[in-house]
Parts: structure tokens; sequence; C-alpha cells
């Protein structure tokens, strides 16, 4: 079985590749190398020491014995080498996660939000004409995110992509299956709903065979296969952008600086850790939608937290401090949020949880490449608007405070 | 009162920016010239003898002694430069018509599908970003489509943009207004749903006071301003890609061709005169969302028609014989379609009525220009998807037959 990894260089799209390969998927990735561009620009590195994409290959073909193509290409801008692509490999799936992923980023600046629009919206829609074009009859699995809902209706459980509604008629009540009602919070995430539309687009008028994943907060940074080699490692980021809030707070953690922690923390969001996400697209790839089904979209998170109760966690774990600052986001200080995740439960996922997998890897990482950090970057400064800006200004400094009689990281697991 | 007219060249954006002049505001049209251009690719030319935009405003101006402005400029493509505008104009308003803005079009190929998602996203992004960007408070009234519903459900008025729905909670059920769920018919019109989500973003992030009109299929040709002088006169399109269905009607019973209703002519349409669409856009000028309203949403229509009544309204006034063709479109062959406009007709609205106005300057301007028709081009060629591109094929000639003896346009309306 043949796979395209569309943003196969990055934090979530690399350990995909190499979990796909160690099963048997004859992969090739697609990527332009945008990610470590973008280290470039916020003059920022991964904390793990990432290799090159040449070296990465030749590792895992030399301890696996298994080979995986790979084509720098920027998907959104390359039609004809895309269509030409398709043509050539006929892959049986493509996983799509060639797409600008930070919130923060997609807020930085104007810039900032038409890169994101223009490179994903591009990105998604190239790649589906390019599949019409080429008459490719691959299954599609793209990387959504739990954003995408908003944060809902006190009482309601978040469905997988399609609520049930009544609506009223002149001829009375009428039932209906709709697309949840978008809520984006950021540039990125309304990304994700318009691509939405896209693919409800390309299903119904062309039978694309779509599966859209709405992913949670990805927590940690190693896979069973990134585990193997140091050359194999995975990107992980603690910066105010790109690191996600429970890598930013393990990193803290870890060099012992406070947690900061937004507003009153009250958000409630969802979380998965990265080897579940790579689990869930194996589980994707294989239970496709059958031609002319809709667009399957399936809630890829396991458990949902609160973000104060997740440094009281961390804090719990490694004597951190907790600090709360301003939030530079456009957002409720409190939501809750209780999310279907069935159809992932009923393919067999059994998840790694948060409680039991919190201090692997992610500890063990923060702490043997600390000397890498750039402990200036780990603040939150991109702001969502305006007003946001003036109060993140009003209650600097924002930078968290070394926290002196903290031991950096307790709690140490192999 | 000063207003930017995006896409001010266009067929609606020309008479708009006239009819707001000759009212009293400070008029700038701001367009690449991209639908002349679009003449040029497609071997076509408007049916009126449209002149220069630099005639044009000569024109208005030896006429009225009112100046318009013009910036050519891409919408989209030239961030730096809209920011300069907004900073230096300082608009109370904005109209944006700066999209690629048919259906067929959209749907001809790859590319004029991603042509048609890039032009349309970044036109609204740039135009949001930018207004942010520049600390522009103008209002901005868009120009939307009746398409983003689809075609609804048996017995549901389309309400103006938002719907009130029940859904099911552990609390009971919960009534919520929500936007109305998307349901767009070509990739033109899934754009304007995108362009949707990006309002309801800006709006709730950044204050941005937006009118969104979601628009029938426009007929007619001239408004009060575009009549006073051949050198005004609007553009008339009669293609099968940029000719609405009515106008395409009224130049084929012009030359004494058949009528070509697509498939059963089943379908169940919104109309609105030329005349109307300027009175609504200055109605929702003069009209703007408070701010920290949300996006304010109306139905710019005054009618709903049945394609095949059409045909045979047509047909009787002109002699004209109706012909049945396999429909380009991907499409339900019959639908139903009940519109509210009350915030119009509340506003004041008294519409043109196809059953009084049908015949008036459509078909003057049909007669007086038919010999610079070019009657291959009239057939809709662009099909939505490959079976629908067989289904074509397989009826031709899809061409209309010329009906000898058939006298062409029996009334003569001045």
């Amino acid at each position: 079985m043949k796979v395209l990894v569309l943003g196969g260089d990055g934090f979530c799209g690399w350990p995909t590749a190499l979990h796909l390969s160690a099963r048997g998927w004859d992969v090739t990735i697609v990527d332009n190398l945008s990610r470590r561009n973008i280290d470039n620009e916020l003059e920022i590195q991964s904390l793990t020491p990432i290799r090159t994409m040449g070296e990465r290959i030749a590792a895992w073909q030399e301890l696996t014995g298994r080979t995986i193509g790979f084509v720098n290409m920027t998907v959104g801008k390359e039609f004809d080498r895309l269509v030409s692509l398709l043509k050539d490999e006929r892959p049986d799936s493509i996983v799509h996660f060639a797409e600008q992923r930070a919130a923060p980023y997609s807020m930085k600046s104007a810039r900032h939000k038409l890169y994101t629009v223009d490179n994903n919206l591009n990105a998604t829609h190239h790649l589906l004409a390019a599949m019409v074009e080429s008459g490719s009859d691959a299954h599609l699995a793209h990387l959504g995110t739990m954003g995408v809902y908003g944060y809902g209706t006190a009482g309601l459980k978040i469905p997988e992509g399609y609520l049930t509604v009544t609506v009223d008629t002149d001829n009375g009540p009428c039932r209906q299956e709709i697309l949840f009602p978008a809520n984006p919070g950021s540039i990125y995430h309304m990304t994700k709903t318009q691509d939405a539309l896209l693919f409800q687009f390309y299903a119904r008028n062309d039978g694309v065979r779509i599966t859209d994943l709405h992913q949670g907060i990805v927590w940690g940074a190693q896979t069973e296969e990134t585990r193997k080699d140091e050359r194999l490692i995975n990107r992980f980021d603690y910066d105010g952008d790109y690191g996600t809030v429970l890598n930013r707070f393990l990193m803290q953690a870890a060099v012992g600086y406070s947690l900061t922690v937004h507003g009153t923390g009250g958000q409630t969001r969802a979380f998965i850790h990265i080897q579940d996400t790579v689990r869930c697209i194996e589980l994707a790839l294989n239970n496709p939608p059958a031609p002319g089904d809709r667009v399957k979209i399936l809630n890829q998170m396991t458990e949902s937290r609160r973000v104060r109760d997740l440094a009281a966690m961390v804090a719990q774990m490694t004597g951190a401090v907790v600090e709360t600052v301003a939030n530079p986001r456009q957002e409720a200080d409190e939501n809750e949020l209780v999310v279907a995740n069935d159809q992932f439960r009923d393919l067999g996922l059994s998840p790694i949880t948060l409680a039991e997998g919190l201090m692997q890897d992610v500890t063990g990482i923060a702490r043997r490449y600390a000397d890498r950090a750039d402990l200036s970057k780990i603040a939150c400064v991109s702001a969502w608007n305006a007003k946001r800006a003036e109060a993140v200004e009003a209650a600097k400094p924002a930078a968290p405070a070394r926290t002196a009689d903290v031991t950096p990281i307790r709690a140490v697991v192999a």
C-alpha cells in the first residue's frame, strides 16, 4: 500500500511517516521544509537536534532496511508537479499535514495571517483539485483540529463533526444532521473550517473519499520509531508560538521556571499523545469511507483537561510554581469541553493518558536537551488583537521569573 | 461620505459606483480590470460596447460634474498598497465586489478552480487584514450570493443568514441561532461560504463592522445612471460562463434562437434587477451594523422563479421556442426556494418585478447590439464533473439550433 505524507517533515508528519513505514506502507514524504524555515524566521530551533531529511531517511533505511521517498515541493504552489506526482505514484492514501499549524503564529501580524490563509487554503485546494485532475481514487486523511468546534454549549457533548438539530418549518419540526457550526478561535483554526467546506464540496461533487481528523492538542515528543535512534528524533517545540501548552509547562519545569498560565487557566482543551496521533492515522487509513460516502469526521483526542489543572499536575510532579499572566488570546476565560471519540475507541484505540504518561520521554527530552533551550522564547507574545496586546503589555514582565528555590525536574523517568 | 468600490469596473460594481456618486458619495473605484482580461481569455466581449475606465470616468464628470477616483490594484496581491490606500483615503464605507463571480467559470478546469479560490479568498482576507492593520473603522459591505444556502429544506423559508435550531443537550433542548449551514453548488459559491467564516472571525476578534449581502441572480443591464450616455453603458454578458440565465434567454430570443433550459428546468432561483442591486447597496451602506454587532446578513433578492417558468415567460413574450439540453451542473433537477427578504423590504425597497420589467432595456440592449454577438458562445459548456461532462457530450449538439420561423423579438420596448 502506497501513501503520500504531505508535510512529512513536521512534528506530526515525521513520526507518522515512520509509523506507517514500520507497518509496511510504501511511504513518500512531500514537504517544502517550511517548518524549518519558520524556525529560522523566529530565531528558534527545535529543542531536540532534528536531522536533515536526508540523514533521517538514510538512518531509517540503515536501521530497518525500509526506504522512504522524499519530494521537496510546496503543495499549494506547484500544481503541475503535484498532478504529475499523483499520476506517477498512484497512492492508495494521502495524509495531509501540509499546513501552517500554530494559532499564535497565525495571529502574529498581518503578514502571518495572510501567509496562513494563503498557504493552508491553497495547499488543501491544490491537493483536492489535483486528485480530480489526475483521476486519483486515493483516500485523503486530513489533519484538522478540535478548534473548529469552538467551545460548545453547556451540556452538549461535542459530536464527531456532524450535529443533529431540529429546525422549525412550515411542515413542522424537521430533524437534520449538519456540519457542526464552526466557531474558530484563531486565523489558523479558521483555515481548518474553510478546509472543511472544500472537503464537503469535493466529496459531493467529485466523490473524493475524505477523512477529516479533528485533533486535540498534541503532547509528548517521541514515538516507538523516533526513539530508536537519535538521528530519527522528532522535533520538540517549546516556544510561545509553536510549543503546545503542556510541552511548554514541562520545559518550564525542566529549567526551573514557573509555569505561565493564561488568565484564569479555566480553558478546557482536548489532548492526545503523539504516539496516539500516529496510531489514529493508521486506523483512519485502514478504515476509509466507502465511495460516495460523506466526509468521515473523527475526533482525534483522548482526554479533556482544564489548563490550570494541567499546570497543577506538572507543578506537583516537578515542584514548579504556577504563575498567572495576561492572556494574549481573545477567548473565554472559562469553558467546558466534553468530546465524543467513540469512533477511534471502537477501532481499538487504547490511549496513553496524561496521568500515566505525562513524565515519560517529555521530561527526559526536556532535561537531556535543556542546554539547547532559549528561555527568552517561552513566553507567548502573539496577541490576538489590539486590546489583548495592550493587556499583555500592561501586565509585563510577562517573561516568567526564575523561581530560585525550585529544583528542576524532581520526577525522573528513564 | 467616502466609499471605496472594490471591483468597481464590473457588472454590479460600475452601476453601484455611479449610483453612489449620483447620491453624493465620494467614490473611488479599485479594480485590476480582471473581468476585461477574462473576456480576452474567453475570446468574448460584452454585448454592450463598454468604454475604458478612463473614458467612463471622464464622461461621468462631463455629464454630472462629479469626480470618481480609480486605482488599478489587485486586491489580494498588493497588501502594502491596500493598507496605504486605506490610510490615505479613510473611507467611511467599502463595497467589496472584487471576486471572480461566475460559477461556470469557476468549474471550467482545475486552473479555473484554483484561480477562483486563490483570488476570492485572498481578496477578502487581504481586505479584512488591511482594515485591521490600518486602523480603519469603515463599514464593509460584501456582495455574497444566495448560493451559500444551497436549496434548503421543504417548508423552510430561507432566513437572512442565521438559522434558529434546537439542539438536544444533557440539560434539555437548547435553542441557538447559527450561521445557516453552507451548501454551495460550485467552487465559486463555496468561496463565498469561506468568506463568511472570515467575516465571522474578524467581526468577533477585531470588531470589524460587516454587512454580507446574499444576492440572487442579477438580470437587466442598465440603471438610471448607466442609461444617461452610451459612454456609461454597463456590461452585458450573454455567454455560457458569465451570462446569467435570464439575460441569456433574452439574448437567445433576440437573435431568433431557441431558449436552452438545463435538464427539467425545475431549478428554482432567486432574482433581482440590477437597478435594485444598486439601491440595496445604498440602503445597506446607510444602515450599517453598530460597533460590536455580529455580521449583518441580508438577502438581496426580490423574487424566486423556476427556470422553466422563466423560459416560458420569455417564450411567450418573444415567440422563441424552448429547448431542453443536458445539465452541465451537478445539482438537483428540481428544488423549492422560498426566501425571506424582510430587511430590505423594511428599509423601503420597492422592487422591479420580472412580470413588469422583463422586456425593458434588456431586449432593447439585445436588439441594439445583436450584431456584436458571437452566438457560438451562448451554450454552457463548463461541466461540473466528469459524469456531467459525459452527459453533455452524449447529448450534443448542445448548441441551440436556429428556429427559422421565429421572428426575433416581437415585443418591442423603447
